[in-house]
């Protein structure tokens, strides 16, 4: 009996005890680093189908998102900080035609180019971020000085280049965001807009004649540096023939960018009145602090679930504290890349 | 021996029982009905001080909050739409020139009136804004309005006004927004801006004669109608003095403004930067489902804890989807009030 009572009671211990080690357990896996820096970054997510996209296209579109991501590697494994990482790999797509953002911009209905971006530091929760801007050269340059030179978070219009041309940043003329292949795209959807629209119809403002298909066009970066810091940045030129000086999730902090040392960092890509009304940046950052997901099933469950049954398209590149990173997305494609701090380089366009 | 054998066993069972039984009661109280109908609403939260307020002002204040939240009681009670309700209340508190939103709206440093609002619908999640509206009498009906007949989440400055104008808003000169203490304020600032700005003289820009101290001026409504559909909404005339196209929270989804049925709605009323930064209205609702915290303790947590660390002030209305209702703020003051479905009226300024 006593043999039975001493079995019973280690039994019954030791059933109490197993919820306690086992998330001791996943807090000790959880808490190691995988990289100790490392960089992810997007060109867009979309319906990018490889029976669609010429060989030479592909690898242009690869060439260029290697180019980017290698740039802030560089910074990160000398030591440099997050920040200078996001903004110098931005650039690089900023300053390629091949993306909706800086010089690659689709054509607003008006025949402009207005130009979105954002940026957060997961150090301070500081943020910049600017809407509607047509004559600096970097949107995502600007975004960081509002953060770091002004008393606001966002600042947006005339307002906003008024503030870039004080601070001394590059303007252009805004003919130098002309691309004809987005001039065009914007003529097609004019005459096709002259019927009424439906859903597809409605499709036609992400059409991309790369991929001949719609794609959210939007560059992005999430970078964690040896310092523990995490940086995420986007930058866009919106939607092809937007008007109403319509405003997407790009330059929304907690929409389409976010950062925090204690969670991740995230930059969103995809049809922005979704990722406002889901609130997807912050939301993995959320699931992660208030429900101890990784991150791999916070992206999960707000690109595949929250964000799909809402009917929203798109995906995001996200990293956490300790380097693991994640790319989701529930389009055909997305353009991505990433580096962690082995060096090993990952480039892909496709699902696989 | 028996007899101790089965006291362990019954003590042990009992002790492991306890915290379901506990999560279990819990959930029981969270799920009661509170309130069929409810609403509640702000005007603002700022170092609002008995001792710099005249009597006069004071009933003036208590008038308008008692009047504008009796507006929306009355259709919740009469089986109206917490859209409808929200609208309405707001509208009361837009055409006071007690409040900063709408007609008492603050100047820029341009010396227009530029005017944000947003609106969520918590059944849909569906959800309208816009920033630097000029002409347009009501933002919160024109933020429906992006919502209801747009594809847009969110809209900004002239194109916005071309979009009232379009769906036939009541469209008003610039001058309508004129009052004579808004633009004492603005010269007041410039006065000061003369000399360097300390930390005490960035808070000039809310400065606010009727409490001679800061305020930051918005008005917001949530309301619960007898369908269970929460909506939220929040207009404001921004920051006196503001530049450069500076664009605070209220237009911000998840930040100034959030309603899901599952959790909450949300409207705040502070610093904007600092709400933005703190996604202050979506985290809310994010503790509620995640942390599975009441709307007290959410409020209480984003509010006291995580908003004040980051040196932000401010507060939100809020309530839950059974009625609960919650008024938070770390400011000394703030104008609000609320009412049940038993009718009865809550107004307050103070902290009490």
């Amino acid at each position: 009996m006593k043999k039975a009572f001493f079995i019973t009671l280690l039994l019954l211990i030791s059933l109490g005890c197993k919820k306690e080690i086992e998330s001791s357990v996943k807090e000790e896996v959880s808490s190691t680093k995988k990289n100790e820096f490392a960089i992810i970054i997007h060109g867009g997510a979309g319906t990018i189908l490889k029976k669609n996209m010429s060989d030479e296209k592909e690898t242009e579109y690869k060439t260029k998102l290697e180019e980017a991501v290698k740039v802030g590697y560089t910074i990160l494994k000398n030591g440099g900080t997050s920040q200078e990482a996001v903004m110098k790999t931005i650039q690089v797509m900023e300053e390629s035609p091949l993306f909706n953002s800086g010089k690659g911009a689709v054509f607003t209905h008006d025949e402009t180019n207005e130009l979105d971006a954002s940026f957060m530091d997961g150090k301070t929760l500081n943020a910049g971020a600017v809407a509607g801007v047509t004559n600096v050269k970097s949107p995502i340059e600007l975004a960081i000085k509002v953060m770091t030179d002004s008393d606001h978070v966002m600042l947006s219009g005339k307002g906003a280049s008024e503030f870039a041309k004080e601070k001394g940043l590059e303007i252009v003329d805004p003919s130098y965001f002309y691309t004809e292949r987005r001039f065009k795209s914007l003529q097609r959807i004019k005459e096709k807009e002259k019927t009424a629209l439906d859903h597809d119809d409605k499709m036609a403002v992400f059409y991309d004649s790369d991929i001949k298909n719609a794609k959210f066009g939007t560059v992005g970066c999430v970078a964690l540096d040896k310092d523990g810091n995490i940086s995420a940045g986007t930058s866009t030129g919106g939607m092809t023939n937007k008007r109403y000086g319509r405003i997407g999730d790009s330059p929304i902090i907690g929409s389409g960018t976010y950062a925090n040392n204690n969670t991740c960092g995230v930059s969103s890509t995809g049809w922005g009145e979704y990722f406002i009304r889901n609130q997807v940046a912050y939301d993995i950052s959320a699931q992660m602090e208030y429900k101890n997901s990784s991150l791999k099933e916070a992206t999960k469950d707000v690109i595949q679930n929250k964000l799909t049954k809402l009917g929203g398209t798109g995906g995001v590149v996200a990293l956490d504290k300790n380097g693991n990173m994640s790319f989701e997305f529930n389009t055909a494609g997305m353009y991505r890349a990433s580096m962690d701090d082995k060096g090993e380089l990952v480039v892909k366009i496709y699902k696989e």
